[in-house]
């Protein structure tokens, strides 16, 4: 289907994927990298098909890189790339299954030469994992560069892009495809749920998991968003009556998260990523050290020290973020006082002036704290990096740790201050509602106004290339290739995930003194799907697919909120004046049965936890089935493989 | 090695196994049973040698059962059997690998045509494992027993053992090994370790696990045996000074729990069960239902639903422990009132009588308590029974489930109720000294008196035997394998765990205000190691090794302990006059401190367990290696039978 693209016709193969070198590249390391990309596999070679976008380079197109290749490949190649990626696809029989070339034709949806089989997507993603694993054999430096060396078996386009003279490998978008997801998943506004399955086929699990997280969130929050209306509007909300709220939300909490899990497992397995197993992880382009042999895989590669390591993150990285949060800590006990001197000076001689003044100390503070994030953010990121993590999955797991810490006590210590130092409910109230309004407000700008901006600007653009062209409706595919090359790349799912995150910390944290939180949150998810759809589809590079079985991390983080949330709804509800007053004369007596009770939920969370089986029951039959048949496969070729001689004795 | 034990010449292998059926079996069931074992694998048999125990019947034996056989197999047939099985073995270069037949010659330790190459434990373990694997092909019952169905699938052994014509299976005991074993192990009293690898070699590693986690709780256990002496003799000790020691034992509870997983790990790769693969688990012989097909296998078996299984599980069986525990409660709170009944009448007029009076409360208690025990394991064993587990894991994690909540709540609800409803420290401490010191006496009369009085009988008897033969010093074989299916049979080591959970309760949750208890079950566990060795290796039958990478569901309730042990001694923290000086306005701003350290002992627990690797780093490494390299060869596999048509294009 996207096979029938229009491309230039020059070369004779469907373009999937685009290479960028430095316009300065020197021509034999060109020359040499297009070789081996081409070079058969049984050379080393990937065996894929190039050809340069620009091959004469007409006059208008000076200015352009000339280093731009397309990168494609045949049907048969793509086939055995996805059996080397372990991809899983539906069986004939309807289960997942790893699949193998030499059984391509007892797989669903296969037919005929293969053509239609995998997804571009899918496509794209095997000519990405082969690149990278495109090994040096003998070479001992890139040709015409001395200085950068490749040892055997280090993968050369890892070398060659973290040298700078690889600039980019993106996917080409499919301008087809995108239209028809664009017009289902965000171009009219409808009740209907994201085609979540198309999403999956176009952008990879990864994104697909976080639209699918993200749209089950949000109807996970209508029942909370259903009860808080009438606790906010009606008389029944009064500070007082809010520990029934806080209850539901407790189990609220709870549920929904180890509902996501089995949800996500279901798409995980349907997508078939949830068993797959997950390939060996090369080192992370960054990592540096004394040229050693890796212990498991024999191989030479770059060598660092997990104790010297160990002394950076407790000697250094975990000092600095502690002394990160006493820093914000301080400046919130400053804004404290300011806010109190403020309204000392307004008590004493109400003017315009000082009435004014009140807001200054909460604008100046959000600014502070807006400035501290980004600041904090850029220190991580220098920190994680020179921590020196071997692989890009621990680097990001310290990454988001840290940032996560930081905007955890930016965002809700404040919160908690009012709540539990200061035992002030009405500034609680108020301080959630600013909390909540001004970053959603703040977030709908920079999420969906700001996307959409540029994207008129970019139309703007593209409809002043199409008339110099004067080519008509459509543009011309190497103006296309060039248009995507210059977009911003989409850095990954982590600060979408950070928002919810957040989101999640302010319902289920505080919005028992808030009712209305929750309603809130989901009217902003629901336009956040439209802006983060819009944003992916149209503001930035098609990303490179990535598989993935769960959100990773970000359970853990969601979970620990959830747990948060336990302690703090129990103290709220323990402060509150209706329980108060069953204990008239012993507060200790109080803070006792408030303890106990947390401790029931507690365990009452993890007891639910290690209950409700994370894989449903009928996915778990599915895979222990498919598990069973390959044993018994393996017993059956080994039947066949025992000795001929008969067996001695009797 | 083995190979070598003498056995009478009328056959020319060597027994490892005996199967005993039933004195009455018919004829025609018996032969029929044996040529299914001796037929050819091809033929669905399982290719073993057997022979009767006893051919002729001589005058003197006429009052011994006929039907005892003695089953061997060939070295070819056992080291298939050791490839089904999956066993995991030394490579020649120092990791553990899988075993195949086919690459046999490349393990460590394989020499000539492999004898020697797998010891006895696992020879007996892969018979056990391939009669149980004997399914029948076509027959519909069994010869002789029309009643007796047998289902296409189904295990003979399984349908004959549930249907009481099979006896029993058993794996015979090697003398000499056992000698020589025992001599190392618990016959001289001496300073060394216990020889893990042996008793893993002779008894299997489920059996040689439980004796390490022995070793390790008792070694663990010293530092805090060290630290409790100068607090219990000296003047350290007044019920006030307990809170460094409380915090001690805070820190060592989490910190011993996670090295043990380490260490455990350890163990469990160097015997190659870390890495096994679990075969997939058949029903047990109790599961009944209506015939149907098992979804995973699609074999015919039992099959019952599930809703029904957990309608059971939560209508009937939690209430009933539930009502348990309540009981048990009463009783306690009976024994209390009871307690204090006596009390009161000592003190208005103490006489001889009175004072004696005062010990029957705890006497009759302790009674009660022991009965309960014992009635409640029984009806516990009854309910899972009755709830129809499908697989034998699960129905022993019901089981557990339900022994341990009953025992724990027995063993120390009195101690929780003394500590913090009645706060009375010295009665507490006096309890627990009773407690721990009865429990201890019980345990090794139980253990190393009963056991001893039982072999030196036992001893006797043979003694007897032998005169009668008058063979000289040795027995001859045939009496050596009546004597062992006489035995006993080990029903496992649920009951060595339930004692030393307890003894970690006892320490964990209460030794600070009584510290010499940590040296107290030290002592207990030394006499420990030397009674339950003389056990496992005199009293009972020899156990089928069992294969085990770790306790198992053990690890979970010593860890939930600890868990609770946080809770107690913050509380008993809390208590403490000493700490209780230091609020002496306010208490719940103490009650609010305490809790705060209570919930920050816990969030460090989860996160050392989050930080501390289970699997310590130089074996993640070796597992690592092991997989890469299968990965690589797989791939290396894939490419030879790549298609062999060029890719076209280009």
């Amino acid at each position: 289907m996207w096979a029938e693209m229009s491309f230039a016709d020059q070369t004779q193969f469907t373009p999937l994927v685009v290479c960028e070198l430095a316009e300065d590249t020197k021509e034999e390391a060109v020359e040499w990298l297009l070789s081996r990309i081409k070079e058969k596999q049984r050379n080393g070679g990937a065996e894929f098909q190039v050809s340069r976008l620009l091959p004469a380079l007409s006059q208008d197109d000076k200015k352009e890189n000339p280093n731009i290749f397309l990168v494609g490949a045949s049907w048969q190649r793509l086939l055995i790339g996805a059996e080397d990626l372990g991809l899983i696809k539906e069986f004939s029989d309807g289960s997942m299954r790893t699949f193998t070339y030499a059984n391509r034709e007892d797989f669903k949806d296969f037919q005929g030469d293969g053509d239609g089989f995998l997804s571009m997507a899918e496509c794209q993603l095997i000519i990405k994992h082969e690149l990278d694993t495109l090994r040096a054999k003998q070479e001992t430096y890139v040709p015409g560069y001395p200085k950068i060396k490749l040892y055997p078996g280090k993968s050369i386009v890892r070398r060659m892009h973290s040298k700078g003279i690889l600039l980019q490998i993106f996917p080409l978008h499919d301008k087809e495809e995108l239209k028809r997801l664009s017009s289902t998943w965000y171009q009219q506004i409808r009740m209907a749920f994201q085609p979540l399955d198309d999403i999956r086929r176009y952008f990879g699990e990864s994104l697909a998991l976080y639209f699918g997280f993200l749209e089950y969130f949000t109807l996970a929050m209508l029942p909370m968003a259903i009860i808080g209306i009438p606790y906010y509007f009606f008389d029944w909300e009064n500070y007082d009556n809010y520990v029934v709220f806080a209850i539901c939300n407790l189990i609220w909490t709870t549920v929904m998260l180890e509902m996501w899990k089995r949800f996500g497992a279901c798409l995980a397995y349907s997508w078939g990523t949830l068993s797959r197993k997950k390939a060996f992880e090369e080192p992370r382009p960054g990592f540096h050290g004394v040229l050693g042999h890796n212990p498991v895989t024999g191989r030479e590669e770059p060598v660092y020290p997990n104790a010297k390591r160990h002394l950076r993150i407790y000697l250094v990285s975990l000092p600095f973020v502690l002394l990160c949060l006493y820093v914000s800590l301080c400046v919130m006990m400053v804004y404290f006082d300011a806010e109190g001197w403020v309204l000392g000076l307004h008590d004493v001689e109400p003017t315009f002036w000082t009435g004014l003044l009140l807001f200054l100390p909460s604008i100046v503070y959000a600014v502070v704290i807006e400035i501290m994030n980004r600041l904090y953010r850029y220190a991580a990121e220098f920190l994680t990096d020179w921590e020196n993590h071997r692989l890009e999955s621990t680097y990001q797991n310290h990454l988001t740790l840290k940032v996560l810490v930081f905007n955890f006590l930016n965002c809700f210590a404040s919160l908690f201050y009012i709540a539990f130092v200061m035992q002030d409910m009405p500034l609680l109230r108020q301080s959630l509602a600013t909390l909540l309004i001004t970053s959603q407000i703040l977030n709908q700008f920079l999420e969906a106004f700001l996307p959409f901006w540029l994207q008129k600007r970019r139309n703007k653009r593209v409809q002043r290339n199409e008339s110099q062209t004067a080519l008509g409706s459509k543009l011309p595919f190497e103006k296309q290739v060039m248009l995507e090359a210059d977009m911003s790349t989409y850095l990954g799912t982590f600060d979408d995930y950070l928002e919810l995150f957040l989101l999640f910390g302010y319902v289920s944290l505080f919005s028992c003194v808030y009712p209305i939180a929750a309603l809130l949150v989901v009217l902003n998810n629901v336009t956040e799907i439209y802006s983060d759809a819009l944003k992916i589809c149209q503001v930035f590079k098609r990303p490179f697919s990535e598989p993935a079985a769960n959100i990773g991390v970000w359970q853990l983080a969601f979970e620990s909120m959830s747990i948060i949330a336990v302690v703090t709804n129990c103290a709220l509800i323990g402060m509150s004046p209706q329980v108060k007053s069953y204990f008239p004369e012993s507060e200790s007596q109080l803070i006792l049965l408030v303890v106990a009770v947390e401790h029931v939920f507690l365990v009452l969370k993890f007891i639910l936890a290690f209950v409700i089986p994370d894989i449903p029951k009928h996915i778990q039959i599915k895979l222990a089935r498919v598990e069973f048949e390959s044993m018994e496969a393996l017993k059956k070729k080994k039947m066949l493989e025992a000795p001929a001689t008969p067996i001695k004795g009797q």
